[in-house]
């Protein structure tokens, strides 16, 4: 499609009920139904998933690590080779983060300034530079169809004046990388550019940061640097305050959440979009997340438990393979393990994100958030008892 | 089925084109078409593979290795949950090896003796027995379609005294696995067991091997003791003293080998069953095996590459991804590595194996065989030109 065809990043606001809402975002690569969770593929892979089964799931995005990707194989090698998309047979939806997340927690910092920061790669010690204007550069060079602001995120507990002066330099960046997104054409080729909201755990903070960004043009708005260490109800309580001020007709990013639980709650607050790494890391851990709560596979009570995770279960993973054989596969540390367990678990993810969306459609959100927290407190299945 | 109405263990040759033998093992588990390459499933899983698409390449059959097994998760535990087909979801032939093997190279060894080997598990350290007889419950238990006599191994070069011990010691312990396995009713589940022919290098310790084998009543026979450091001439010129002193009625396994090469020429020498650890682990190591050869995806000239392995296979792992995004894949150490160019290797020996049995059932093995070799004498192709 050339630019003059290219329809406009665009967001449709379908329901709501109470606090959550269900919606679509267009995108170049298709469309996304949000409530959406989108699975992380940091270095241009969903780990120990082939693309098509991220896909089948029912996820219509994912994320990609712009820290990541800038040094491995660095974002001009992706750009030559066609783009991100194409570089990972992902042709669907991609978001990108601005990566300053990995720079302030993987790298080694050297220098931040107004301008931006100077750091060193935690693989090979090389000097790198990142700036609002270089951050938006290298998303644009992957193709992201939905790309982030460069922002300061700080870990909480923090004083303040600390927080304000990130939330202050984060807005000021937030113009820089708007400037930038517009200057490489990213509005014509239908991309979006995302504000993210700052101020800590600082309710006044949040409300002006989330304002100031309402005023500027931005095709959605993220909720950052919450999930870094505060206990869940101080999240809950700052969406609580955030979401009433940010823009009604924009899709809400809340970055790097979460847990089964803290995604219903957030939805419940006015959350349309989540990334977080859980539910594939905890795949490689020997962790399997179900209906009915989460399951330690490397618990020798699975041993000889000829019962899958779920067979209730559509996704293979789940229910054609005994707990006893993923509890084996776990113990000897064979990697099919991972592909089992990750399979499993972004399965349950894209099912209760699917959950999510048929019962707000249905106005039935309350109901299915009790049913599915009662269902999380019943816990896994008792001890299986050979007769 | 029961029993009474399992059929038989049976072998039928279909065809031969001058060495090369096609033919078909019946076994409880279906039809394995020979020539037959097995994949090597060692700890109840083919690395970095789902069961379903190891069968979707075309394999007929699987190895277990009874060393491993035994070990973790234990033989009893195994037949508790319904047995190894059931345990991993593969429900097509299995063969296990006797476990000897991996006893000698893997275990701290104890004792030795005509009784058997005492050796320590080389995990925990934990004590334990293997004699003929024990190792034929161990395969009964997994439920193997195919099981081998427990044989002495030794290795190349060794002197005459001691290869002719091994070998001697290797019949009467294949007497011993005989009984034992008809003592345990393999023959009326319609199970094969399998005498290892052994001898080393030495020609006339070979025949005789050989033919004090043929004279036992086994299913099918093995070819043993090769591939273990002596050079390709040396096993080739075994399998050609070796194979015409074989019953013809009967598969013939060539255990651990081995390259495409080695079972290009192999067949020739008439040989119908391989199993190698090659293609797996190659592939967890960064090397596709093409039909034009081997290619190392860790280096660099592919990091541009947009090409895939090979665009006409029929293997999506070769035809759908660039060379550039494998070798990043490997570069960073990503699962999706070992799992897209396992895939691609296993795809590659199966297209052989089909290749190999489909000129057999023309004639024109001998067409093939040359065709293939200039093939792989051309090589990869020439590095990617940017224009």
């Amino acid at each position: 499609m050339s630019e003059q065809t290219q329809a406009r990043f665009s967001f449709k606001l379908l329901k709501t009920d109470g606090g959550a809402r269900r919606g679509e975002i267009n995108t170049p690569h298709g469309v996304v139904r949000t409530p959406a969770f989108m699975p992380v593929g940091t270095q241009a892979t969903v780990k120990a998933m082939y693309p098509e089964q991220v896909r089948d799931l029912g996820a219509d995005v994912i994320l990609g690590n712009t820290y990541h990707l800038m040094l491995r194989p660095t974002a001009e090698r992706v750009a030559k080779l066609g783009g991100l998309h194409k570089f990972m047979n992902w042709p669907h939806t991609i978001l990108t983060d601005s990566g300053g997340f990995q720079v302030m927690s993987l790298a080694q910092l050297r220098k931040m300034s107004e301008e931006g920061v100077t750091f060193r790669s935690h693989h090979d010690g090389s000097v790198h530079e990142m700036s609002p204007e270089r951050s938006i550069e290298i998303q644009g060079l992957l193709g992201a169809d939905i790309q982030m602001q460069l922002d300061q995120c700080i870990a909480l507990p923090a004083e303040r004046s600390e927080i304000e002066e990130a939330m202050q330099l984060s807005l000021r960046w937030a113009e820089r990388s708007r400037t930038q997104f517009e200057k490489m054409g990213g509005p014509e080729k239908g991309q979006g550019l995302y504000g993210i909201v700052q101020g800590g755990d600082n309710p006044e903070l949040r409300v002006q940061s989330a304002k100031a960004l309402g005023d500027m043009p931005f095709e959605g708005y993220s909720v950052g640097g919450l999930a870094v260490g505060e206990p869940q109800e101080v999240m809950l309580k700052m969406l609580e305050v955030t979401t009433p001020v940010m823009p009604v007709d924009k899709p809400r990013y809340l970055m790097g959440v979460g847990t089964p639980e803290d995604i219903l709650e957030s939805v419940a607050r006015g959350i349309d979009q989540f990334d977080c790494v859980m539910p594939t890391r905890a795949g490689r851990h020997g962790l399997a997340y179900t209906r009915f709560g989460k399951v330690n596979l490397k618990n020798a009570r699975h041993s000889e438990d000829p019962r899958p995770l779920d067979e209730a279960s559509s996704c293979p993973a789940t229910r054609e393979y005994s707990r006893a054989y993923l509890h084996h596969l776990v113990r000897v540390n064979e990697g099919l393990a991972a592909m089992l367990l990750t399979w499993n678990n972004l399965a349950y993810y894209q099912y209760l994100m699917q959950g999510i969306r048929d019962a707000i459609d249905t106005g039935t959100f309350e109901e299915f958030r009790q049913k599915t927290k009662e269902d999380w407190a019943r816990g896994d299945i008792e001890p299986y008892v050979w007769s």
